[in-house]
């Protein structure tokens, strides 16, 4: 788990403010929900491997007070973290996992009080007890933004616009990759394999990375028969662009009404971003994209960065659609389609390849040197009026050598410093230097303010 | 613990970036810490009960496996819970309980990137296992601000700036409380009780609530003589203007060097505060005040709600100054001074006295009503043009029926609907109906734009 020092922040608050202005323009609208829920909420909802990850928070008031060795042992057995059910006793709550089943919990229970479709956003960290390693982080920051309520592909589209937004402001090119949960069902049902949909896409997920034959062989592992496997070759090796594509695809899946549903609803979403172009984002049909698929049943969604100037692969943001996330809290039916933004790898991103703005960077924009009390208490009159002017300035706390008051101007990043002794009070002038060329300057207090604005 | 709503969110966020960008303008940089600290970080911190009150979490990876309860037994006793080796030996960190125990531990860590004084704000929630009651929750924002490294008063008086800052920007009057450590160990000197100056603090800090004679009755049970009981009397019944019990105190303290002391810095904030005056706060030397005592080794500051129209008690800020705050991490001697808003109560009191800004709740200021394809793809294109004017605006995800949208539009406070059928598409205008009037009127985009700005 890391701390986060002033540079830091300021770049993450930067990331933070573009995702948020977005949001908000789109009419997404904020929510909270708390660090911990409950374990029935949590539990289940990520697959085995989820449950051993998620934080168990111990239970207050000494839940096994007064109880014996010797009861435990009758109760759980002698292996007692091997038994779930102590785990359970003295642990009812864990940290979030992630913000969507917390969402789906927050919808079911104030469902009374939201007006459908509804539109959040969720900014918050979540925590997950994996191995730390490059990238991977105990606790890190998910971006959410789902629409609940709405089947309309109206919703996808909007998203997508959102995503080339946020990218178009933080001046980072992407590549949006965009797939469909039925057409994979779809050519899951054209190979004659339509019980084995999660083994194929899981296999074909990992094409770029392990190579064709590869794939092959995975799929031959789970069992998948080789009059299927070859079915299946021309359709993963698909090329073209994305209209070639969607007619090959057309003419493959002629017989398969959910394949065909699929093609429908990406060529809604595609011809849309024919009319109204994106600003700076790229983005394609992915066959072979199949994240989260036993979640999403429709669109997904995922952003690569598209600059040849890193090899970053990792994925900046995923998403797509689900229909039913609120059945397993009691209220079924309730289709959505969200997207979430990896906060982390888009700030390495963004450093790697050195976008953020200059001034991000500088907080304070100039530094009174303090002398003593005479000159103290006259630059704390101007400090006054230029911070009314809602510029952030400050003066050093007290009369410290020269040298140690410049110094906390450099480490800083202060641009400017105001150097005001005895002759610049009686001249009611400034002693202006500018910390980036060196120079200085004797200025009045309209010429300062200029300088800073 | 609470979920936050939008419209409890817009609020809530409200408060934090206004303090946020007081604390920006004065020079304070943000950090964060994680929400997980080692145990020993936090164990001993907070008081025996502070302990108690702790959020335990359980380390993964089963660190009881492979243990069998009898060799629980042997090691631990036979009443697990109430052996804190067991306890430590399952749960090796924990939630925060503060920000200020994590901040000092981020001092000593990073002392050697740190340039000294050390501004740093930090808004974060804090967990405490609390049994939930009003105005009490188990998890909760703090909203914290200190300097470090730095003996200065001016950073005292800076800080008492930006407390006006802020409520004068909320609109909330408020009561600035001073006091001074040493002008309490002055007063234990002067009636003879030196070693007892945290019982004779506690005590009389219960004046307001309890009344003198209870407060008498309190420190005779703590033992403090009846001699010292007769010479408190004067000086916590202590009349008059700032200046008249500042002017009393120098006699009563007259041999008391750490008593003077006292009263010096707080000679010197009232002094600055007269000749630059704050912009709505009122302040008061209040002898009373004794908050944190364990803790502050110079000024004690705590800000009370200063309006008639609310019996509200609570303090909605505190905050001191601490001598060896990081001594307790291998840092000694590194002097701090702080204050931290109480989020939730100011969110209360804005509550109550209907004092949040009426536009804080419009979160999106158009919506155009869907009525089917060919008007959505219109609308899309004004909608793409309106956003880039940074004006949040949203197209009904559906066409569904006109109630629905409106109500939605309704629920959401949107103050303005777009109605475009084909005759608007035709004659290119927009319906544009006023949800707050009721009127609704045809113009063209450049009226629109103008009635939305």
């Amino acid at each position: 788990m890391r701390d986060f020092s002033p540079s830091e922040m300021v770049k993450r608050q930067y990331i933070f403010e573009t995702i948020k202005k977005v949001y908000n323009r789109f009419g997404y609208q904020p929510i909270e929900t708390p660090a911990m829920e409950n374990t029935e909420t949590l539990l289940g909802k990520y697959g085995d491997e989820g449950d051993k990850l998620l934080f168990r928070v111990l239970d207050n008031g000494n839940p096994l007070n007064q109880i014996t060795s010797a009861e435990l042992a009758a109760r759980f057995g002698a292996s007692l973290f091997d038994s779930a059910a102590f785990v359970n006793h003295i642990s009812g709550k864990g940290l979030r996992y992630d913000l969507t089943v917390p969402f789906a919990r927050y919808v079911v229970m104030h469902q009374n009080d939201i007006t459908f479709p509804f539109k959040r956003y969720q900014i918050q960290p979540v925590w997950r007890a994996d191995r730390p390693q490059k990238g991977r982080y105990r606790e890190f920051y998910q971006c959410d933004a789902d629409v609940i309520g709405s089947n309309s592909l109206l919703n996808e589209f909007e998203l997508i616009q959102m995503i080339d937004e946020v990218f178009t402001a933080l001046g980072l090119k992407v590549l949006i990759q965009l797939n469909n949960r039925k057409i994979l069902q779809g050519i899951a049902e054209y190979i004659g394999e339509t019980e084995k949909i999660i083994e194929i896409t899981v296999a074909i997920d990992k094409l770029d990375k392990i190579g064709l034959d590869q794939v092959n062989n995975e799929l031959r592992s789970k069992g998948i028969s080789e009059t299927a496997i070859e079915k299946l070759q021309p359709v993963i090796q698909l090329k073209g662009t994305t209209t070639e594509k969607i007619n090959a695809l057309k003419n493959i899946l002629a017989q398969s009404p959910v394949g065909l549903k699929g093609i429908e609803e990406l060529t809604y979403i595609f011809d849309l971003l024919q009319q109204l172009p994106l600003q700076s984002a790229q983005y394609e049909l992915e066959l072979t994209l199949a994240r989260g698929l036993n979640y999403y049943t429709g669109a997904i969604i995922e952003v690569k960065v598209n600059d040849l100037r890193t090899d970053f692969s990792s994925s900046v943001l995923g998403g797509g659609r689900y229909d039913d996330l609120t059945g397993i809290f009691g209220l079924p039916n309730v289709s959505g389609v969200g997207i979430s933004f990896g906060a982390d790898r888009i700030y390495d991103v963004l450093n790697a390849l050195n976008l953020f703005p200059e001034n991000v960077a500088a907080t304070t924009k100039l530094l009174f040197v303090n002398f003593g009390s005479n000159e103290e208490k006259y630059c704390l009159q101007l400090l006054g009026k230029i911070r009314k002017l809602g510029i952030t300035a400050e003066l050093f706390p007290e009369a410290a050598k020269m040298k140690k008051q410049m110094g906390y101007a450099d480490a800083k990043k202060i641009p400017f410093v105001a150097i005001i002794g005895d002759e610049e009070i009686k001249s009611q002038t400034i002693t202006l230097k500018n910390m980036t060329t060196g120079m200085q300057d004797k200025v009045d207090f309209e010429t300062l303010v200029q300088q800073l604005s």
